[in-house]
Parts: C-alpha cells; structure tokens; sequence
C-alpha cells in the first residue's frame, strides 16, 4: 500500500479502503506520509467527498491516533456536548452546573478562542483565580467533588486531528463536510464520550452559512455517531444574530450569572434549555420524567437557585474567588467606552454577526494570531437585536474594553465601523428568527 | 495576494487571473510556496480544470520561469518537435537529417529515457565516440556546419516544470490535460521553438491510451500554441503496437541506419514522413512544392542517400565513429540470446506495447531509476506484428542483451512471460490499423 496509490484512488472517486484510511492517518500520525501528499489527498475528499463508511472510519482511526480518555468514574452514559462556534455563545458555562444538578455528570476538555469564537476556557479564567489546568489524573477527584470539571489542558487527543486541520488551514481545505465531522467527532470520541450533543450553529456568524450546510453537517456527524456506536443528538441553532445580550469574556461570565440566576435572555435560555433535555436524556438522568415534564424543571432550576448553587460550586472547587455576596470577582472590569448611535430610524432587520465578531477582536476580546494576549474586559454590549424599533441616534451598542486598556482609539472607530455595517435597519418589523432552528436525531 | 487564496479559487472552480498563475509558478520556481500548497492546488487543477487562457499562461510562465533559448542563427522559422514517448520511437534519429537536407536547422534538447520510453540522447550515445555534452553557447557552430545539433545537456529550462513534475508524480495529479499540454509547451518554448510539431502516441505503449484521450491532448496543446503565437500542429501516431521492428538503443540505431538506406519499415516512414511534411512547411523550407511533391520528396529522400548523407555528417561532427563502410560503430553488440515463441497458430490480435516496454526495460535496455546504467545492447526484435500470421511454435521475438552482459536468467524468463502476455493471437485476421490517427492543426 503507498499513498500515491490512495491519492489516485480518490481522485478517481473511489472509496478508500478501512486499510487505506488506517494507513493514511498512521503515516500523518508518525510522519512517514509528508504534507504535500497529505494535502494533495484532502484536496481529493473536499472535491469528491467520502461516504459515510469512510467518514467513520476516519473519524475513529483519528480519535485512536492519541490517548483516549477513559471515564469509568462517571455515573451513568458519559455525554459530552459540542457547538461549532458563534459569538456571545456562553452556553457551556451554564449547561455544565445545570446538567450537573441532575446527577449527570461532565468531563469538559476546553480549547482557547481563536478567531471570533470564544473560548469557554477564556470565558472561566476571566474569574479570578479560576484554575483550568487541570490533568487528566485529577479529572476523577473534581467528578468526584462536583460532577463537574473542566480543563484547558487537554491531553493528547486525536493528534492527527491537530495535524490536518493546521494543513487544511493553509491549503483551502477547510470546507468539506466529511472533514469537518470527522474532525469533530473524533475529539469527542478520543475525550472519552459515548454520548455527544452537538450546538451546530447556524448563519453569518457561524462557519455553516445557511440551514441546508449546517444540516448537512448535523446529519453526517449523526451517521458517524450511529455507526461508531455513539449516541448523537443535534441541534441547529441560530446564529444569524448574537446570542444573548453581550459577547466578550468577563461580559458573557456577567450574563452566564444572570442566566443562572433567573434573570437570561430567551434566546440563551431555549438553546440552555434545548441542550441539557438531550444531554440528560442520553446520560440517562432523567428520573422516568416525560420530555415536558423534564424541560419545564430544567427551566425551573435555571430561576429556583438551583443551577446557581451548583454554578458556585464548580467555580469554588477549580479555585474561582466569589465575593461576600456569592458572585463570582473577575479579574478586570469592563469599561463602556462608546456607543454607537443608529444612522436610521426603523426596525433591526439583521445583524452581520461574523462583522460583530470582527468588531469584538479590534476592540481586544478575542485572538487572531494564538499566541495574542485577550482583554479580558473586551466586548460588545447589545442594546437592541434583530427585531426592536430604533429611533436615528439611540444606541445600538456599547463598546467595552478593560479598565486599563490602552487600545488604541483608530481601533475603537474602526470596531464601530464594522458594526455600522453590520446592523441593517428597515421600515418593516421583521418576522421574529427562533434561537432552535431544528432537532437532527 | 497569498496562495491560499489561489487554491481556494480554483477549488471552487473559477478561472485563475493571470497575476495568480504568475504569482503561483514565481512561488514554485523561488521556493517561497510551500509544496503542500502546491501539491493542493494541482489536485483542484486535475479535478477542475484549466480554460485554454488559464493554461497558455501556465505555459508561457513556466517557460519563462527559468533561462530561454534564443535562436537567432537559425534559418528561417525556429522548429522543434516533440513526442509524447512510445516503444521503439526511433522518429527522431532519422527526422534531423531529413528535415536539414531540406535546409531545416534544429538544435535538439533531448532527454535520457526512463520507464520504458527510451531517451533520444541515449541512443545517439549508443555510438562509439558521439557527444551529446554541447553547451549552448557552441550549438551555432554545429547549426552553421550541419544545420543541426542534438544535445543532452539541456540548460536550465523551464524550472518550474522540473519542480511541478516531480511532485505530479508523487501526488497523483500527472494525468491532466492542462498539466501535460502546459508542461510539454512550455519546455519546447523554453527551448526556442517558434514552431512544434508534436507527435502525440496513443494506445497501450503510449501515455494516452485511446483517441480520444490523445486528440484531446494535441487540442489543448494545439489551443496554447494559437494563444502563444507558436504555429503547432500535432500528429496522433499509432502506439498500439511497437514502432518498426525493434526497440532497445543499439538496435533502433541499427534500424535508424535501415531506414536513412531505404530499407525502413512502413510504420517507421509514415510517421517521419508526415512530421518532417509539417515540419518543413512551418520553417517555410517546402520551396513551394504542393503538398503532394513536398511529400513524395521526403519519402525519396530516404532512399536516395541524401538523408543517409546528412546522417553521417551529423554522426561525425559530434564526434561519432564510422567504420570504412560509412555505418556508425556502436559501443556494444546485441546479443540475441532468447526467442520467444508462439504458443499458439493464429494471427496477431494485438500487442500490449506497455508489457513489451516493461520487458525492455527488464532486459536493461531502459533505467527504473535516473542512475540505473543501461545496457546499450539489450532490446527486443519483433518478428511478428499486429496481423502477420504465426504459426505454434514460430519465434513472435527475439530477447538481446549486450555481448557481455550478466543479466540473472531469471530476469530473461521474466521478460518471456511479459512477452507471451502482450501477445494476444487469435484465429481471424485483425484489421490492419494504420500508423497515423489523425493530425490536428
């Protein structure tokens, strides 16, 4: 078997053999293959796709590529959950203690944000002294404590993962929907899930544009997850505005609080709300409850103290300082530095998210490059959404920063810009977009 | 402008601009794109395609991508002719001193083989004392004395080429249309050419292995030439059977000295005959004789010794041997060593060219490798071509190596069991299929 040979085979719009796939990912795994018949042959699947055998296939030989996390310490089906990214996606800081409340229990693996999309682990070092290096050895005494952990530093999870997704990233083969899943997918395999819930967000803040490609993609991961044996639910979410009222790191852990605490935003609390009925469901927690039943106490918990208790609890056990009155101290404070005013009277039609986005990296939220420093106290405070009347010069949003930050003020001009052209106004009150825009099982 | 981007374009199927193809080949050629780029990029051309102004100027960077060969000593229009590569493609040989005795100069950049399509330079090397080691700067002093030099010391050429096709290979994207025409068009106006007659070989010892696959090739490449002002015409030759009645070095130069002395073989003629019809017509070295008499000329010319003439003059003046007869000496003798024989009465279907290339090349006539040396001497003769009849028993070839070769017999059985697997016989009498297809202009 040579890889010139599986090139070809692709080329020719063949299926690629168990053995071919098994050889592929070993030889990026270790070397021997070098990059550019690696990129010539991911070229080949992003032009003439994969079938759903291969796409399983590929996804399983990557989540074996590296350590596997086992989880025999969890209680139940362990489940874990995954969104593909937007902005003011503060999901998981709220799903984990949530979920949590119900017994099931959640072994969180957690990247930084790149990019517009933030970081859950930015989001939780934006407490102060909240500790998301954590090894792989602890993982059982934080379980144990809390039922929850989450850690920034994972271990060596589908390293062939790593390796073609840095490829794809340079050589414009990004986009391909057996990539993207397989991807995905064997993350949350090598992390150890038998049950995965997937947020595929969907619109111009999101990678999937439109309904019919995050569709698609929702239901690719579904075959996978059916063929690999793994329980996978998704839900398509709207992405077509921000959700919540802010995006930023200590702003979203501020609405995070509210959520917790009875006080969120619709769209967070349906998508909050939507998540955790499957996530318990598949880890089995759902105390014989019907599926109306089960949803309406899981919205209760989110006002009753429930979700806040157990909020409280995750931050105290990885070291996140609370004050006397049991919330939690971050390590900055955001500063509202500008609003930008509407040029029109009228009603929000849309926002271009993937512009607020933008916005929210010049004013220092988010990276572009990894290695870039955040503030935490960046971010964008929305006063109206897609939907509200806005007369000429009220506010459409604040601009924050960190108490210090030194931006540099072309910069906040230049974010200012970028949301002038993001929110579009119109005479006519638009029909109202659900924050769940389907269920794939 | 950055490659990604390039790669991107033409993997969603838009035509590259010009600035884009010069910024990709100018990247190739300096090293400063990665081959991981590169080799995505050629995997989207294959799958995608080139339109006819994406490929000429594919063409005329890669040509210009490194020196290029100015001619201005020639008489009349600057010619060159190129073949695709067969099984005892001897054409070349006894077209160079055909065509000058028309008054025709040519300065021939010629190759070693590899595989099984023999090398242009490696058959003139075949002659005691012949140098093929010309530097450019001395090709006028040949031109002026014989009207033609052949050299094996190609400058630098077409860099980008060389690159790009070293990683074709390994990459699986050799077989595109705009790939070949665009790397073949590009060497030959490199190399000077201001007209080129292309013999494109088609059938089971060529590159293309049916019509239509290779009068695709000679249109696109027909197309680069119209856009690139270079007067082409391409000539689809017969390569499911092997040309004339030997392949391997010593023993086509035997049948080079055969043909020059009118005792050629029909096949072998035909093709010299109509690529040396084009070829004096584009120098505009026809004197005005119709189509027919320019023609009937050429082909007297191989019999009536002015060819034969010519051929010694260009043998000495590279300083190859004649013995007092006036006939080269070559630098070994082929020793006939084995005949293959017929295992059943019949007539010759077919002959699969490419397993009797294989054979060659296991007898030592050819090089696996760039350093593999040859055996000058090896080869094959055909006694039996498609439609003679055998009967069982009757020799269908006769196995050479040089006279004092230790080839393993082992290897000679092997090339046996090649030969009896490329012959196919059959009880009824095949059509004769002629030698020439098709020519394109």
């Amino acid at each position: 078997m040579n890889m010139r040979d599986i090139i070809i085979a692709k080329r020719d719009k063949q299926s690629l053999t168990d053995e071919e796939i098994r050889f592929f990912v070993k030889g990026v795994t270790d070397g021997s293959i070098p990059d550019y018949q690696t990129s010539a042959l991911l070229m080949a699947i992003v032009l003439n796709g994969m079938d759903d055998r291969e796409m399983t296939t590929l996804t399983l030989e990557m989540a074996q590529s590296g350590s596997v996390l086992e989880l025999p310490y969890i209680d139940g089906v362990a489940v874990d959950k995954h969104s593909t990214g937007g902005v003011g996606d503060k999901i998981t800081p709220i799903l984990l203690p949530l979920i949590a409340s119900f017994g099931v229990e959640v072994v969180k693996l957690s990247g930084r944000g790149l990019g517009f999309t933030g970081g859950t682990v930015d989001k939780f070092e934006s407490i102060e002294g909240f500790n998301v290096e954590v090894n792989t050895k602890d993982f059982q005494n934080y379980v144990t404590k809390t039922g929850m952990v989450i850690s920034g530093q994972t271990p060596d999870l589908a390293p062939a993962d790593k390796i073609l997704y840095s490829l794809r990233d340079v050589t414009g083969t990004v986009d391909s929907i057996p990539l993207i899943a397989s991807s995905i997918m064997s993350k949350k395999i090598a992390g150890g899930a038998k049950g995965i819930v997937l947020d595929v967000t969907c619109g111009s803040g999101a990678f999937m544009k439109d309904y019919a490609m995050a569709k698609e993609l929702a239901e690719a991961m579904i075959k996978i997850g059916k063929l690999a044996d793994r329980k996978t639910v998704a839900v398509i979410t709207n992405m077509d505005q921000p959700l919540g009222r802010v995006c930023g790191n200590i702003l979203e852990m501020q609405e995070v609080l509210n959520t917790v605490t009875g006080k969120g935003e619709e769209d967070v609390i349906e998508v909050v709300v939507e998540l955790a009925y499957h996530l318990i469901t598949i880890a089995k927690k759902d105390a014989g409850m019907s599926p109306e039943v089960l949803r309406s106490e899981i919205r209760a918990r989110l006002s009753d103290g429930t979700c806040y208790e157990k909020y409280k609890e995750l931050i105290k056990s990885q070291g996140g300082k609370l004050n006397d009155s049991g919330s939690p101290v971050y390590v900055d404070t955001p500063f509202d530095c500008m609003h930008v005013n509407s040029p029109d009277s009228g009603y929000v039609q849309s926002i271009r998210t993937d512009l607020i986005g933008q916005a929210s990296v010049l004013l220092g939220a988010g990276r572009l490059a990894k290695t870039d420093k955040i503030d935490y106290g960046a971010g964008i405070g929305f006063f109206v959404k897609v939907g509200d009347k806005v007369e000429r010069g009220d506010s459409l949003c604040a601009l924050y920063t960190g108490a210090n930050s030194n931006l540099p003020e072309e910069r906040l001009f230049d974010a200012m810009d970028l949301i002038l052209e993001a929110y579009e106004i119109g005479p006519e009150k638009p029909e109202k977009t659900p924050a769940i825009l389907g269920v794939i099982t």
